[in-house]
Parts: C-alpha cells; structure tokens; sequence
C-alpha cells in the first residue's frame, strides 16, 4: 500500500531515475518535510524494468504523486546511455575520469530533464526542483557542475510566468554536488535508504541486474567499501 | 522529391512548428546557408494533421534532416494547448495581450523546445539555434522574451561538453525578436515562404483548418493587412 502524502510541506519537485543518487536525495527531502512530487524519466534504450524499480521503490515512500515521463533522445543519434549500438565502456581510473566527458555522456540530458521538472513546478505552484547531481565522481559531465545548476536556476527565473510575474524564486537543490560516493551512502544509510533496491548501473541485464564492471558500478562498489557498508547490490553471475 | 542539402555551410539545429513564425525563420536560416536540422515537436492535443504539415513543408525545401520529437506535457496537467478539456480562447485587445501570459500558456514549453534542440545541436556539432520566438505580439509569454534568450544561451554554454571543454559558444537566434507580425509577413514575403501551407492557428480543425477567432488567428489576420498581403490561410465554415 502506497503510504499517503504528508499533510503539509512545500511542494517539489525531485528528479528520480531509481539510482543510489536520487533515492538519496528522495529521503533527504521527504525528511525536510517537502511535498515530493516526483518525476522518472523513460529514454532510448533504458531498460523497462528499470522504471518498474523506480515505481516500486517510490510507492514505497510518502510522495504527493510520480508521473514518468517518455521521451526520446535516439531520434537525434547515438550515446553509450540511450544507443543499443555501442557497448557500455568499463570503468575508468580516476585521473581519467576528471580528463573529461565519458562516453556516457548524454547531450544536454540534465537540460532536458530539469526543462520537464520547471514544467511541472510551474504547472503545481512550486519553486524547488531537486536533482541528485555530483561533481566529484562524475566531474566529466558538464551538467553535474554547480555553475550548470547555478545557469538553470537563472533561466528558470527568466522562462516561467510564476518568475516573470510573480517574481518568485527558482530554486535548484543539489544537495550532494560536493559529496563523495561513501559520503552519499553514509548519508543515505542514515536516512533509512535501501540501497539494495537501488540501481546504477549503466548496463543491467532484464532482470535489473547490474554488470558490475561499468564506471557507475564501479563508483558504486567503491563507495559501499569506504563507507563501511556491505553492497546490497545484485550483480549478474 | 525533397531538394538536395546544400553542400556547404554550418549545421544549425531551427525550431519548426510548421507556423508563420517558424516558415520565415526556416526560410531565413536557408537564405542565409545554414545547414538546416529542422526539429519539430508532437505534443498534447497538437492534431496530427499539423505535424504532417510541418513534414510537408520541410519535405520541399532542402535541409539536411527533419526530426519530429514526441512529448507529453499532459502528464503535468492542463493547458488550452495540450487539453483537450480547456476550451481556447478568443482573441484578446491588445492591452490584454500585454498584461500576462495568457492562458495558452504552457510552462516551460521554449526551455523545453531549446534544450532538445541543444542535445541534437551537441550531437552534430552545431553551435547554433534557432527559434521564431516573438516579444511585441506575444508579450505575455515570459519564454519569448530577449532575457530568456540570453539566459539559454548563457545555460547552454555550461551545460555542454562543447561549451565546458572546447569554450565553444553557442548562439540563440531569434531573428523575429523585435519584429511585429505584419513586418515578420514582409519579410517572409521577400523570401519566398508560401505562409498558405502555414498554420498557426490554436485550435484548428481535423483537416488542419484554422478558427479563425483564437488569438494567434487573430494576430495572423491583421498582420496579413497591415502588410498589405492577402490572407492565404484556410479558415474552416
């Protein structure tokens, strides 16, 4: 059973893929006591299973609605995350992961997702958007960076009636932009979190097992052993 | 048979909705030898007769590819644009027009429309958009205005791979910013568009009639006379 919504609380908006990232920033928001609506993204080659995961996990939780949204980014070509056609690259040492972009990359994703989250704040009344973006493990991403969300927030204020009119605030909560994965975990494990039910893995098979050799598993494993805490993740054999 | 790509120019990702606005742009970007990426948006109630316009359009002019994305705004809530239950409008005065956002109004919509357009323009390597935006007729739209194209261009050049690691600048042309309709006719007029295989009416009828009474019907009309150009729109009985 679906436990009900809080009474009161702002509401929000919380972008929600079902990954350890995201469920964390979801309990640290229904903590804060917001109206949490929440918003799951469909793309390219995700696995449908995936998004079952983030629907079970969410029904779990006291959240005002979750609405899932489908689109695709395969019409404008090819990327590790939403083609079929290109095998998913293992992990990379560090050094190489501040190096730049991986070929994970997906264009102007976070752009896209946080467009559809501005859209549906202006449409329930709300100003806060919260997105589980980090800098530090994934300082390749363009759109993981402070001065990207600090660039949306502006736009926000600029693009919506509530911020043209009204001269409300946009707000754009990063909550764990300047946290390292165990940091993320030890936070979360605090926070009630199962990650167990949580996937990141950039390749899981049918069944939303993860491979446990791809960069986000391996940021993943990394972080469960500096953290202290056993991974409750399922691997494929 | 859809005419041969220009061989030459820069790739340019153009905003097309198949609408006045949009077919002068369209006409501009080719005018001026830009490799045209056209991208058209299927969203809401949009009838499907309007998309197959936009495809015929596109069909006689030679860009280099015309994508159509399908989106959902409806699984936000209502707008007379992507409700069906919201019935449109009529034509408001002039004062009104300016007085806020009307309620065809759709949130975030542009943020949305330029961030997809940002993805296909990082997948090819363009460095430049365009889009039919309009800030004296459609005053009311916070999305049309020269502060919210600014800050576009401004989120674009950090929320990219391009823009972070090769300082690449993008460009958002909006080239009908400042003009009134009858001035964007004269233009268009001058190029060559056929703004009879336009539609831009709110709520046109199955077979892509227009009303005749919303507002963009409205502005449409007397643009055609004050340019001193015939109306070629087809206005449903």
């Amino acid at each position: 059973m679906t436990p009900a919504a809080p009474a009161g609380g702002r509401p929000a908006v919380i972008l929600f893929s079902g990954g350890l990232d995201s469920a964390t920033v979801l309990a640290l928001a229904l903590g804060e006591g917001w109206k949490v609506h929440a918003l799951t993204f469909s793309y390219g080659q995700r696995h449908t299973v995936e998004v079952e995961r983030a629907r079970d996990m969410i029904a779990r939780h006291p959240v005002a609605r979750h609405a899932v949204a489908d689109i695709d980014l395969r019409i404008f070509g090819r990327s590790a995350l939403t083609s079929d056609e290109i095998p998913v690259p293992a992990a990379r040492p560090a050094g190489e992961i501040a190096a730049g972009a991986p070929s994970t990359y997906v264009p102007a994703r976070n752009t896209i997702f946080l467009s559809y989250a501005l859209a549906w704040a202006e449409v329930i009344g709300a100003r806060d958007l919260f997105i589980g973006v980090n800098a530090l493990d994934y300082s390749g991403y363009p759109d993981c960076r402070p001065e990207f969300i600090a660039a949306f927030e502006a736009l926000a204020n600029v693009a919506t009636r509530a911020g043209a009119e009204e001269r409300a605030r946009f707000t754009v909560h990063a909550p764990l932009i300047g946290m390292r994965k165990h940091e993320i975990i030890a936070l979360g494990m605090s926070l009630g979190v199962d990650y167990g039910a949580t996937t990141s893995c950039y390749d899981p098979d049918t069944h939303g097992r993860a491979c446990g050799r791809c960069e986000a598993c391996g940021l993943r494993r990394e972080g469960f052993r500096l953290a202290g805490v056993a991974d409750p993740t399922t691997y494929r054999p």
